[in-house]
């Protein structure tokens, strides 16, 4: 008998975009070329709610790579003073689309990309989540997303 | 091109041996039954070097369900304040070995399980590392785990 306890949607789905939403760092989950999950800490996301998720990334790394092979992934917000974790899982695709490249951009970004926004190296990974769960110290909650 | 630099091997292999060390949480990536990648926070592991790292878990857990179906997993380690990720890939099984479960077992356990150390909804998670990389501000390097 798991003594976890079923959190009510509304306040889950709420406490969860708040976290998502205060999160300057999140973690990347991929699939490799062997069938293994990955875990990457990700910086200078942008998101639109739950929904979408944006990340600058060289065309050239290796998540860049994983995810033309896989689109499944997932990304993790977590609070670990506070015990509280929201997981989304979804598709994610590499893209170097022009307006996704300008929205990301910010100062500091040539350190990565010295040839600036058109840098051939610069690409923009976007993911999609379907649905989440979130985990606040012994309870938890599942969702789809909207 | 990209910018970022192979670090030396060995430092790298100490390095990332250090963070392992000296890290309390870390993150476990599973596949889920849909072959999506799924991460959770995870605390109170031990660990014998890089090679393996134990879990305490519920027996009626997600995540105990995922790794009796696929062991492909991964254990990720990250100081965010530092920018270093120490990534692991490997494989988890499941247990309810009671060597091990005496050895993870801590004051405090009894919140989980209720019953002891022999509450049947305690298992454990042990991870074996083949291979991992690490990550350090524009520096990275892959190892083989000995």
């Amino acid at each position: 008998m798991s003594t976890i306890k079923e959190m009510n949607k509304e306040e889950a789905y709420d406490k969860a975009l708040e976290l998502v939403n205060n999160s300057e760092k999140c973690l990347l989950g991929t699939i490799d070329e062997n069938g293994y999950p990955n875990i990457k800490a990700m910086f200078n996301a942008k998101n639109n709610g739950m929904n979408e998720i944006w990340f600058s990334t060289n065309t050239s790394s290796i998540r860049t790579q994983q995810v033309k092979n896989n689109e499944q992934s997932c990304v993790y917000f977590v609070d670990m003073e506070n015990f509280i974790g929201v997981l989304l899982i979804g598709k994610i695709i590499a893209t170097r689309d022009k307006d996704l490249r300008e929205m990301l951009w910010e100062d500091g970004c040539e350190r990565f990309y010295p040839q600036g926004v058109d840098d051939p190296d610069y690409s923009v990974l976007h993911f999609k989540a379907e649905r989440g769960n979130i985990y606040h110290s012994m309870n938890k909650a599942s969702f789809e997303i909207k």
